[in-house]
């Protein structure tokens, strides 16, 4: 029995999103499909974590174990082979039986790209939230430095989250503008659910100016989804890597 | 009569280019099929220059005549409406009867986006060429060197050109890297038939060391497209704005 990990990279845009449904078009079941069509197998693949409908990703990573010979290579380039060029294996590992792509993740890493101006943008459409309002981005990173570190993030969750503690470490949260887009990177140990869309709907909120950068603290200590900002749409977000 | 100036960005992926063909989907025919069903009026627009199939464009400039009392901010709101979002005026404007989007142009600024690594990426799947060999910037820079100014580019014009004289300036033609990503920004006062991705083809062949930078020399002093690389695809080429 071998354990397989690999690195995953896919727009988002023409899925349901990571997790099989029946009668979806979704990541997790292309996969299966693909690795059904290599070695036979009907598995199950285990990513680092779920991505939403539209979310993209620049380094997911998934394991699955087989009872195929085949070496990493040779599983990235049959699985490129059998899968559509909107995702694609970058690359391929044997790795200890015991290494699980969730269970083992230390960190994530998460990039989310607005467009503000105040017209939409065709190109970007599928690849980042347009934003018509002008944002102040000293203010959003005055508010980001309030979710830095250790804080229950309830008041971040979606209300269905079903992970048992609300509490979250973040180490990083950088905000960026170049022209008319603004890049947040996000770092933390895990996420909760919907957790990066609602800092970044915060934020927003803050960059243009209905929540002063104080208010992030007032909203974190509410513990209340109600007191935050929107979900930012998942069009914008990235898994950009995990960290083992 | 008024003259309507219209600024558009449109995403190219999903048009077989910008001029009307029958029975295709072009971004000419989605724009007068929103004209007509603005003001009834059957006409004919006119952009600065066509864009082939799959080229996407920041700042496409197009002009028409019409019989309408509708004023500019009118226009915009009213073609936004009845094109789908991978088509959108930026900015319209009332011009002078003489102004022409072609004639009238007297400089164009193009971008070009290779993604270069050993794996095709399914996020610029659309958006950039990926090139495989791994480039020397410096050698495409140098390379690029002998094309500005005033030349003869006929070793660097499809085949199939219908310009009267291969003669043109190019007056900027940078090369940038940001990690994976080389971005080519190319400024002229016009260009031929596929002379931008015919450059970028040349230069990526000095940047994988098929060719030495001072090739272009001979290359462009040769007046023989075959003594040139390839031309690159089309959805690496961005239209980035018109010069008037």
């Amino acid at each position: 029995m071998k354990n397989i990990k690999i690195i995953l990279e896919y727009d988002g845009t023409n899925y349901a999103g990571w997790q099989w449904q029946p009668g979806q078009v979704t990541l997790q079941g292309t996969l299966e499909e693909a690795v059904r069509k290599t070695s036979g197998e009907e598995l199950r693949v285990t990513a680092s974590g779920r991505t939403d409908a539209g979310v993209h990703a620049y380094g997911q990573v998934v394991n699955f174990k087989t009872e195929s010979i085949l070496e990493p290579w040779a599983w990235k380039g049959a699985l490129n082979h059998r899968m559509p060029p909107d995702i694609r294996v970058l690359e391929a590992y044997d790795e200890d039986e015991e290494f699980s792509a969730r269970h083992s993740a230390r960190g994530k890493e998460y990039e989310y790209v607005v467009i503000n101006r105040p017209m939409p943008s065709p190109i970007y459409r599928n690849h980042a939230w347009h934003v018509g309002y002008t944002l102040d981005v000293d203010a959003m990173r005055d508010g980001a430095g309030y979710l830095i570190g250790e804080h229950d993030f309830t008041s971040l969750r979606a209300r269905d989250c079903a992970a048992k503690s609300p509490v979250r470490t973040l180490y990083k949260l950088e905000v960026e503008q170049d022209g008319e887009r603004v890049k947040f990177s996000v770092g933390g140990s895990a996420f909760l659910k919907h957790m990066v869309r609602n800092i970044v709907g915060t934020l927003v909120e803050v960059g243009r100016g209905r929540f002063a950068p104080e208010d992030v603290k007032v909203i974190l200590e509410a513990k209340d989804r109600t007191k935050a900002g929107p979900t930012a749409p998942a069009q914008g977000l990235y898994l950009v890597q995990v960290i083992y």
